[in-house]
């Protein structure tokens, strides 16, 4: 049975450091605050919205909700960011995706300031992960797939690592992430040939195929390390990851669960984000 | 004996559509015009600089020499830059790196704006070819090794491109205009371990090592593209790629010379970049 490598244990030390800046902010007269722009009523978004807000209040960061109509106009929704980008009781902005189809996301992602992004939009943050500097906002996901893997000592330096994503919220900054950890790192994606030959020959493989279960054990061997960054639902509405993870976690050396894996380190590293922007003004 | 991938014809091709469509600018009664900024008189950017003017002139693009002393500041090198930034006569500007140390490269790359930016530095032009789009400026030496591979129907989609270099010059942009082309792509370096392994398995290699010859047959099998963007100098002092060239040109299916290879399109793909920016005005 393979090592399985939970997001719990994470979470928990990302808190109690996040509680220990959140004092010491107080203490200087600081309140790490989260502004959240919500456009329209997506019942995905008003979820996730509910859990930020929980996740909040657990480490003393405040949550503002900006709710505004799915209609607004490209001007009006610039103006709102312009006003928290001004507003030094804002650390961090969150604008849930996909915005309505009438506004450029382009220039609502320039629009956002960099020193607030903490959700890794504006191209200039994005352009540091490319160069690989962490020093700043990383985008989430590919961020919680490397401290779970950091945190669980799997050793990255020289080691073959299979991505299996190539977009720019998973595959690409985590590719450039991985380069940083001395990682030799393949991409994979579905035009790849026999992704079945790069991942059984990997010392690691990430997947982000958003496949419920697809990713069985002839995929890996013994010694593979599986991290799954999917996160779907298969036919009877459960929750699952990319890769089978009972036929695989029967096999392989370590394995990251679906839920409680890399999905549960997300939000934890949102606000630390947040945190990490009020300390630096 | 291997297919042997001349830079020559490819750099033709660019020069006779570069030549077109100055003749189409002319007519609209503008000149491209690049502004070169060199501090200092280091040999190596002289050299370059003759080359590029020799080039400019061949093709019927001006080039405009900013020479200024080494020890300029950072204040005056940024004036500089507005003033060819908002001056409509110039269509591009570059600025040979490295900078002197005195001068914050960040700074001044995000200074040159992003539409006379010809040699990719600004940030706003990098982020754009992290994910993948090629509508802009993108660095010239990836690029060249991309073009070459195209005009000479190297098969990309679903191969396998084993890129030897994690740079922001080379490796970090050609992984990301390979996956465009829809390559699988694995990027070494120097941590890599088993770099034969990689190399033996892939379909093209690309090298960006710049060790002389280092690069033996037995990295390579017999179906092997060979893609050499090492530039440097050998004992007797004459020019000379990554790739032990005799040595493997006997045994891959096709290779790039050096000199002759990706090296001799970079200068054509930067001042395809100046029209590229008169034409977008």
């Amino acid at each position: 049975m393979a090592n399985i490598l939970k997001g719990k244990e994470v979470v928990k030390k990302v808190k109690e450091s996040m509680k220990r800046d959140v004092k010491d902010l107080n203490n200087r007269g600081i309140t790490p605050t989260l502004a959240i722009i919500r456009l329209g009523e997506n019942p995905d978004d008003i979820a996730y919205e509910r859990s930020i807000l929980k996740n909040c209040d657990g480490v003393g960061i405040e949550g503002e909700v900006y709710e505004k109509d799915e209609n607004i106009s490209t001007e009006d929704l610039i103006s709102l960011i312009e006003e928290l980008n001004t507003d030094n009781n804002v650390h961090g902005i969150l604008i849930f995706r996909p915005l309505p189809k009438h506004i450029d996301e382009d220039i609502i992602a320039k629009t956002i300031s960099p020193l607030k992004d903490v959700d890794c939009m504006n191209p200039l943050n994005l352009e540091k992960i490319f160069e690989g500097n962490m020093e700043g906002f990383a985008p989430c996901t590919p961020k919680a797939a490397v401290m779970i893997m950091d945190h669980y000592n799997i050793p990255l330096e020289g080691a073959h690592v299979v991505i299996i994503n190539r977009s720019m919220v998973v595959g690409r900054p985590l590719s450039m992430m991985l380069l940083g950890k001395n990682s030799t790192v393949t991409i994979c994606h579905s035009k790849t040939k026999d992704l079945k030959g790069f991942t059984n020959s990997a010392d690691v493989v990430v997947t982000a195929l958003g496949r419920p279960k697809y990713v069985t054990d002839e995929y890996f061997n013994e010694k593979s390390v599986v991290i799954d960054v999917g996160i779907s639902f298969d036919e009877n509405g459960k929750m699952a990851g990319d890769v089978d993870f009972d036929n695989v976690s029967s096999k392989v050396e370590a394995i990251t669960p679906v839920p409680g894996g890399v999905g549960s380190l997300t939000t934890s590293i949102l606000l630390s984000h947040v945190i990490l922007a009020a300390k630096s003004l």
